[in-house]
């Protein structure tokens, strides 16, 4: 039989295949868009959702030109790609959006706090360390206890240590690495800014998030941020400025502190979509992985507004017995306004194995709804 | 490597890989269901869009088989599969949904026209013919001009003729073929009520589409329809009826023409997701692809309400000139608020291969909107 495959409307590579790839190809599909993955591995969650995909290594620089070959843009479901590749990508030729100079903030904690402080946004005080005496001469000028991080390879929580005395300090540095140090801020609110952004600068943002941390991992947020309204706006204003001084390109998610005088400071940057971006889904005109997939082509940006007065979202955790969820599907489904997400992870306890959004008129009550919903997923 | 694949949380089988199938793909990856597909070629769009797939004719019994044997249940993108072959389904012990006995209605007009008749349903008068005189005699009681209708295989305008005298009839009958007649009902409006049911009987029916034709061709829909809300109720209420009635599973949309004295009048049945619910994927909180799956899968159903006033969804056919419209998507993603769906087909003159979806404040802004991402789509 002859095929003639009518062309994709744009060819975009993605290196890694975890739950972003997947609801980035779920974005591909409406619009027709051709999303080739680079996957670690036959299972993972956006070669189950059948992206067209290969099996490769995300460190190894003959398969990301082999995907870089095949598509108009390369771009990221994760940061784990050694940045000197992605520059590499660039020398030759490809597209790589977010830029690799616009990565780096991502791959290196200590280079984002530099960047960010050197173009005056607010940022806690911060410095590199390489020993425990390092941090106790930070802490004598700020005061105890400090924020001691990993300057790479951090994430939901790990790489992170409030360290409350030189013993503390040594003990983390003993780990070996790369480190820095930050005075601790006073936390009120936890914020994450959404914002997608094209080459030529045109940028669209998300209402803000609420992020809701237990334990250093963001497992629930609402939409918008229970915060006064002018404090909402200087965070938009705040996150979007943000991704406009570093030049990146795609989405990226800004989150931010709110301090306990009702100050604005910049925590971390993600330059892809985002675990606070999965309420976009359903609660945006335009999800992120749309959004995503138009700025990296450069085509014009959807609308971000919210179709509903509110939204939350609820992280599904592996639960700690280790049983699959599926089974307890759709028992979930019948929580009313319940939009349930599966990523087809294997159930370890605590692993990101799906999220569940809800829209209600209130924050809490989507918040409520949503728990319900997550509580029998995870309830054996 | 080894490969552990987790459980997906419900096995479907699809006979056909068309845009209904890709879409219905597309909401399996949110709920982790495996989807199926039996795909008539490695270009149809469900293929294109990753769904997991076999390639097969649907009119083989072997290959619908071997699709039955790896799912927990066998649903339609299409009516052309052989009834006695859905049949022989069932009686190996396979689930099919709907049941073969509901797909005949909707793959022989004349079996549906007795079956809703019998059941007191408001249809045009009807007969089936098999001689232009049967036709004039059934004119003699209704008057010309009646309605022939080919009594299987046509859809979008195809199989159906307004005919106004004998030489007339004699024409239409020459064709071959089995058919029946109606009498002309004088439609002031076309209504499509989509409704999902699982088999125990609960079922959710959709606000009611207002679709719009144009050469007998649903190119154009608006929801809710522009009706008295009174004549809203009654329409949704007989559309949920209808699909009770004939125990079908899955979504069913039943066409209805509201009459120029304001009666309802059931016009065809659809045993799958439909044209006219294709809105339902941004404009209400549960699509119709999701509560197909969850429908067949005998999962609770979602919430059918809208989340915006109104919406409006214009069909892509492909352009006289039989250029592609992918290059041009760009452009009609500049029109604020069209939600673009390409299905990746071949863009012959006339072919559905896409549909633009816009939510608004009323019917005709968002209609007027979507007319011009479309408008800038096919225009070379």
């Amino acid at each position: 039989m002859s095929t003639v495959v009518p062309p994709a409307t744009g060819r975009v590579g993605m290196v890694g295949g975890g739950q972003l790839a997947r609801m980035t190809h779920r974005a591909a599909i409406d619009l027709g868009v051709h999303l080739e993955v680079l996957a670690a591995r036959p299972d993972d969650p956006a070669v189950l959702a059948g992206a067209p995909h290969r099996i490769g290594d995300h460190g190894d620089l003959d398969a990301l030109l082999a995907l870089a070959g095949e598509v108009d843009v390369v771009t990221l479901d994760h940061e784990l790609v050694p940045n000197p590749h992605l520059t590499e990508l660039e020398r030759r030729g490809h597209r790589v959006r977010p830029a690799a100079a616009a990565v780096h903030l991502a791959q290196d904690k200590l280079h984002a706090r530099g960047e960010l402080s050197r173009r005056g946004f607010p940022v806690p005080a911060f410095r590199g360390v390489a020993s425990g005496d390092d941090v106790g001469t930070f802490a004598d000028g700020h005061g105890w206890p400090v924020v001691v991080k990993a300057r790479s390879g951090g994430y939901d929580g790990r790489g992170v240590w409030m360290v409350h005395d030189r013993p503390g300090a040594d003990e983390v540095l003993a780990h070996g690495g790369a480190y820095l140090v930050e005075a601790r801020v006073p936390i009120a609110t936890e914020l994450a800014v959404v914002t997608a952004r094209r080459p030529g600068g045109e940028r669209v943002t998300y209402p803000v998030v609420e992020t809701i941390q237990k334990d250093g991992i963001c497992n629930e947020l609402v939409m918008p941020a229970r915060i006064p309204p002018a404090l909402a706006d200087a965070a938009r204003e705040l996150g979007g400025q943000v991704v406009q001084a570093v030049d990146a390109v795609g989405i990226v998610a800004v989150e931010l502190f709110v301090t306990d005088d009702g100050e604005l400071v910049v925590n971390e940057l993600a330059l892809r979509p985002h675990n606070s971006g999965h309420a976009t889904i359903e609660a945006c005109a335009t999800s992120q992985f749309a959004n995503h997939l138009r700025a990296v082509l450069d085509w014009p940006l959807g609308d971000p507004a919210m179709l509903a007065p509110a939204a939350a979202m609820v992280n599904v955790l592996g639960p700690g017995d280790g049983s699959d969820v599926a089974g307890r599907l759709p028992g979930a489904l019948a929580v009313a306004g319940a939009r349930v997400h599966l990523y087809r992870k294997a159930a370890r306890p605590g692993r990101k194995i799906g999220h569940v959004t809800v829209l209600a008129d209130t924050p809490d009550q989507a918040l409520a709804t949503a728990r319900t919903a997550v509580d029998r997923l995870v309830t054996p």
